[in-house]
């Protein structure tokens, strides 16, 4: 086997600050063998976490319903994040919270007798769009592939259940695009791997209203969408719906609003991004500069 | 945190046998980070592995599936498995083959720039219902929770993405019984967390015929109902199907033929395991010390 090459990054595990190279976790960890575990990811942009309280807020909830809440006071992983970044030494960093179930006494299978674990790292932030493509944009395919329904797992609960989305993005690659979008048992549109989907037509925003993870970004969009009066519509996107909007756009903590800019080998409106999205994407990134919305990583300590 | 207790166990990572306390993968292997991995669970009683081949055979087609087809091939591979076996000492194992995506170079999120992982463990045979409670058998429910279904998850490939069913596992937990099936869409029955389902009527046998693990235990149920000529559905079952079954089984690499007594507090028959179970787990059994089956540990050097 290769020598793994490990991106800029530090860990926190066990209560001490590692690198993330170091950082490993038993292979008997229910995190693992059952994918028992949520998760959240933050951002920080120039010294800044973005929402970091939502994320914290969305994290305590679903180790709460996931039945193994969070040990962590809110402030002591807040410094723990923090330290994760300043360990790694980055300005820019995607900064990731774990709780797993953890392993259980001599592997017994009752998940009741697990020792849970959380662990936070920090590594270099990362784009589902490089900036310097954002003229160019997406360009995605959608699959017939279904992202898992909220029936089986609870899509508020920010989970690795990723087979869908992965094999996903091998048909994305076998079509030579970006990426794809998977769909829901109605056949309406879901979301892709790591973001949502905004549609633009005359009335305005629409975004699909279930079954998709209710991102930061998402609901950053929705805030940012009120202040602005525009309307926006929480409801299944049929794949007509889709094709037919003016602009579509995605968003993920991994790179904010970012155009779509062709659906299945068909341009979106001309092709490139369009004003909306143009818009929302300005006021995201104005947002970071905005102490509302915004901590200091070195004011965490 | 706890100090985690690990039970008796070898592992081999990296090229080399390590004490199971010892095996640990990165954290940003994808196969944590993504659920990116599949597996599979062989066992060892008494020395043999039994239908090993089988289970080789499924682990390179879901290798396959998912686009990281395992390098080695079958004889070393039986090789690592044995080994683990004999470095852990056990007579009676619980054997594991996983192959993860991996960590990419510098954490890329493009699945294709990843070096795949293979590993192995060995651990106590572990059983979903103790031999000395087959008397009593397991006493389970149906949840309301639909299990992944193949549409976005192929149910032909043994994946990890079990939040589904340890869903289920605390539902059971919490009306104070010992497991749990989980539903399909169509709200027929599908699995239980590790067992494939089988109803006994007075026409023969059967078990759901889509939307499940085919399990290497289920597909030996179907070769003994050959041999002995009882005739077998494949067809979906409904729960008034599973209720009015007299008799009702869970079969698994985790303990073989396993009667279940009773279902939502209703006796299974008389609550007893019934004539066909008894022989069918009488029959699974003397399998295991027929050549035609099994594999020595100590041959595989």
């Amino acid at each position: 086997m290769k020598e793994d090459i490990f991106p800029q990054g530090s860990a926190w595990m066990n209560g001490e600050f590692i690198n993330i190279s170091e950082a490993r976790i038993p292979i008997l960890d229910w995190g693992f063998l059952r994918s028992d575990a949520t998760y959240d990811v933050v951002h920080v942009w120039k010294g800044q976490f973005f929402r970091l309280d939502e994320h914290i807020d969305r994290f305590f909830e679903s180790t709460k319903s996931l039945r193994m809440p969070c040990s962590l006071e809110r402030d002591d992983l807040k410094k723990i994040l923090a330290g994760c970044v300043r360990h790694a030494g980055l300005d820019d960093a995607y900064v990731e919270m774990i709780q797993t179930r953890g392993v259980s006494k001599n592997f017994q299978r009752d998940p009741r007798k697990a020792n849970h674990r959380f662990i936070a790292f920090a590594v270099p932030f990362g784009w589902i769009l490089n900036p310097d493509e954002f003229e160019k944009g997406l360009n995605v395919i959608v699959s017939n592939i279904r992202r898992i329904p909220p029936e089986s797992v609870d899509s508020k609960i920010k989970n690795y259940h990723w087979l869908d989305l992965i094999s996903g993005m091998f048909e994305a690659y076998d079509s030579n695009v970006d990426s794809v979008i998977l769909v829901d048992e109605g056949n309406n549109i879901s979301e892709g791997p790591g973001f949502n989907i905004f549609c633009v037509d005359a009335s305005g925003l629409y975004t699909p209203d279930k079954g998709v993870l209710e991102g930061v970004t998402r609901q950053t969009v929705l805030d940012l969408a009120e202040e602005i009066n525009l309307p926006v519509n929480l409801k299944p996107i049929s794949i007509d719906m889709l094709n037919d909007s003016i602009e579509v756009f995605a968003t993920s903590t991994a790179g904010g609003i970012m155009p779509i800019t062709k659906i299945n080998n068909q341009l979106v409106g001309n092709g490139k991004p369009g004003k909306v999205t143009r818009q929302i994407h300005k006021s995201y990134w104005d947002l970071h500069v905005n102490s509302r919305w915004t901590q200091s990583v070195n004011d965490l300590v």
